[in-house]
C-alpha cells in the first residue's frame, strides 16, 4: 500500500480531461475496493439491480439533483458514449417536424461536431461560427442569426480547447441544449431555463465513462424512429439509467464526488474557488508583460481550461518549458494536439497548491529564459 | 484497509453480471487507485491520450487478441453502451442493398431484443425462436429458416436469463455475427469464423461500462449514413477505441483480467475450470430426484448461467432456499426478475469453494425440507 507519503508522491496534473480527482474521493475507492460497506463485495462487483447498488445510485442522484437544484420538472439520469454520442442523441430526440431543423453556437470545435452530427438528422443553421477567429471569442447573442422555427439552440458552455466560456445563459427564445461538459459542477446552472444539458463526467465529477443528462420531462418520448433505444431519453428516464447495465463503477465515483463537493459547501463554494485558481494564474499571464500569452478575450475565459504561449509563442521555448515543469511536479501542460501551446486545466480535484506551483514556475522561467 | 480478514468476510456472489472479480485483480486497483506504476497519478485521472494510459490501453488489447488468438484479419476495440447499443450498431453498419435484410437465431430474450432493434434499420427475420417452449433448447442449424439473402446471421452465443448456451459455431453460409457478452474469455473462440463479435465486459472479463468488438477488417466502412459516429466500427476502429474520451477505468480492470487469465494457462484453462465447476452444480441437480429441476435441454446446457428451480417449484421454498443462502455467504441466486425461481452464474471470478459451498447447502436444504 502506498498510503504514507502519497500525497507527496502524487503530481499535479493539468490535463483537460479524465483529471485530478481529490485524495478524499480516491482513499474511499481505494479502502471499499473488495468489500463496499460492509457488503461482502466490491462495487465493481454488484449487481445493478441489488439492493446495493440500487442504494448507491440512489443517493447519487438524489445529491446530484441537491447541488445543481434540478426542479421536479426535470428528469436527471446517466448514459454512456460521453458527449460525442450526446452530439447524435440531441437531433435524434428533439428534432420537430415540420421544420426539423435546429440552431447551434459554434464558439469552439465541440460545438462544430455537435453541429455536423445533427445534419445527419435534420437541417442544422450555425447562428455564429468563430473558427476565423480561432474560437477567441463569444459574439454577443443580439448578432446570432436565429432560425425561428428551429426545434432547439445548442451551444457549447465552455469549450475546452479553446478556453472559451459562456459567463451567463444565453436566451434566444428556443427551447434551450447545452453541452456542459467540461464546466459542469464547478458552478451554479440556471436548469430551469434549458430543455436538455448532458456533461460527460470525466472533468469536475469523475472518471471518463458516462455522461450526466438533465431533461424536462415534457421533451421526452419524441424520439425518431431510426434512434438507437438506448440514446432514446425517455428510455434512460423511465428506466432511472438502468435499460441495461449502466456504468456502475463510474456512477459510483460521481457519487462520491458529489458527496464532496455538498459537504464542501456546494456549487457556490465552487464557484468561488474556481474563479480564485484560475485569477492566479490569468494574473501570472497578463503581469508577465507579453512573455505568456492567453488569446482569449477577456469576457469569456474560461475557469476550467486556460490555453497560454509562453516566450511570445516560441515553440522551442514552450518544449523547454512543459520538459523542466516536470520537475516541479507539472505534467500534462500541453495544448491540445490540434492547437499546441499549453494548456492548463483547474478542474474541481486541482488543488490550489498546483496552481500557486505553476506560476512560481512561469515566474523562475520567464527570468530564466529571457527573449 | 480491510486486507487482513477481506477474504474470509466475502461473499460468494452468484449474480448474472456485473459479478465476482478475482481477489488478485481486485488487490492491484486498490494498491494503484491513486499512483499507478510511480506514475504520480491513478488510472481514473490519466489523460487517455497520455503515454501512461496508452501503454495500459495497447497491454490490453495486445493480451485479448492473446488469448482469444485473434487473427490479423480482425481488429479489435472498445465501445460503450453494453450489448444493447450493439443491438443497434449491428445492422447500422452490416446490412447492405439491396436485401437490407438480416437473420436472426433467437433462442432468448436477449437475441430477441437484438432481433427487434434491427427492425429499426431493415428487415429482421427469425431463423428459429424458442420462446413457445421458454427458451430452453436450441433447435438444430439444419432446421433454420434461413435468408441467402441476408447480410448475416446473428445469434447469441449464451442466453443469460434461461441458461442456453451454443456449444459450436453455428455455419449457415452468411456472415456470421454474435453476442457473446456473457460466455466471452470462458473458453477459446472461433474468430475467424466471424464477421463480427461483441461482448459487455461485466461477465468474465471487468466491471460494466464498456464492450469489446472484434470486427473483421473487411467489414468495417459501409455504415448507414444515419449511424451515430460513435456506433460507426470504422471509426472506432481507426481511432483504436479513442475517437473521445473511452472508457478508461473499465478498460483498465479489464487489462488486469486479461493478463490474469494468461497467466492461469489462457482460455483453454478457463474452459476446462468453467465445466468443472458447472459440472459440480448440475450433477448435484440432476441428482436430487427431482427435488431441484434445471429445464434447459443438456445439449445446451450453459456453462455460465444455471437456473434451477427448487422444491419442484414450490415459490415458498424457493424463498426460504434464497434466505437461508445469505447465512452460507450464498447470495444473489435470485433468478431473473421476468422468470423468477433461482439461477446461480459461475464466472471466472466465481472460485469453486463457492460452487462448494452452494452444493453442499442445497443437499442440506433438501434434506431439512422434504416435500
Amino acid at each position: 500500500m502506498q498510503n504514507g507519503t502519497v500525497k507527496d508522491e502524487r503530481l499535479f496534473n493539468f490535463s483537460a480531461g479524465p483529471c485530478m480527482l481529490p485524495v478524499e474521493v480516491l482513499q474511499e475507492c481505494q479502502d471499499h475496493m473488495m468489500n463496499w460497506n460492509g457488503s461482502g463485495m466490491g462495487v465493481m462487483e454488484m449487481s445493478h439491480r441489488g439492493k446495493e447498488f440500487v442504494s448507491i445510485y440512489n443517493q447519487t442522484v438524489s445529491d446530484l439533483r441537491d447541488i445543481l437544484q434540478v426542479p421536479d420538472s426535470h428528469s436527471l439520469f446517466f448514459m454512456q458514449g460521453g458527449a460525442t454520442t450526446q452530439f447524435a442523441s440531441v437531433p435524434l430526440n428533439l428534432l420537430k417536424e415540420p421544420s426539423n431543423a435546429a440552431d447551434y453556437a459554434v464558439t469552439g470545435s465541440w460545438g462544430d461536431k455537435a453541429f455536423k452530427e445533427c445534419q445527419k438528422y435534420g437541417k442544422a443553421n450555425k447562428v455564429c461560427d468563430t473558427k476565423s477567429s480561432n474560437y477567441t471569442f463569444i459574439p454577443p447573442v443580439s448578432e446570432w442569426k436565429v432560425n425561428p422555427e428551429a426545434s432547439y439552440l445548442h451551444y457549447c458552455a465552455n469549450e475546452t480547447i479553446y478556453g472559451v466560456e459562456f459567463k451567463s445563459t444565453p436566451d434566444v427564445g428556443l427551447p434551450l441544449v447545452s453541452d456542459m461538459s467540461s464546466n459542469f459542477c464547478s458552478k451554479p446552472i440556471e436548469v430551469s431555463k434549458h430543455t436538455l444539458i448532458y456533461a460527460g463526467i470525466q472533468k469536475n465529477l469523475g472518471p471518463a465513462g458516462a455522461a450526466v443528462v438533465i431533461a424536462d420531462k415534457a421533451c421526452l418520448g419524441n424520439a425518431k424512429s431510426i434512434c438507437p433505444t438506448l440514446l432514446d431519453y425517455k428510455t434512460m428516464s423511465d428506466s432511472e439509467s438502468m435499460y441495461n447495465t449502466p456504468p456502475c463503477w463510474s456512477i459510483y465515483v460521481v457519487g462520491l464526488m458529489a458527496k464532496y463537493l455538498k459537504e464542501k459547501g456546494g456549487l457556490a463554494f465552487w464557484k468561488e474557488w474556481s474563479e480564485k485558481k484560475a485569477k492566479i494564474l490569468y494574473d501570472a499571464i497578463d503581469g508577465s508583460d507579453g512573455y505568456f500569452i492567453c488569446p482569449t478575450a477577456k469576457d469569456c475565459r474560461s475557469n476550467m481550461n486556460i490555453p497560454f504561449r509562453v516566450g511570445r509563442g516560441d515553440e522551442a521555448l514552450e518544449k523547454k518549458f512543459l520538459e523542466e515543469g516536470k520537475k516541479h511536479k507539472l505534467v500534462t501542460l500541453s495544448g491540445h494536439r490540434t492547437v499546441g501551446g499549453c494548456r492548463a486545466s483547474l478542474y474541481n480535484g486541482m488543488p490550489i497548491e498546483g496552481v500557486e506551483t505553476l506560476v512560481s514556475f512561469m515566474r523562475e522561467f520567464q527570468e530564466a529564459n529571457p527573449e
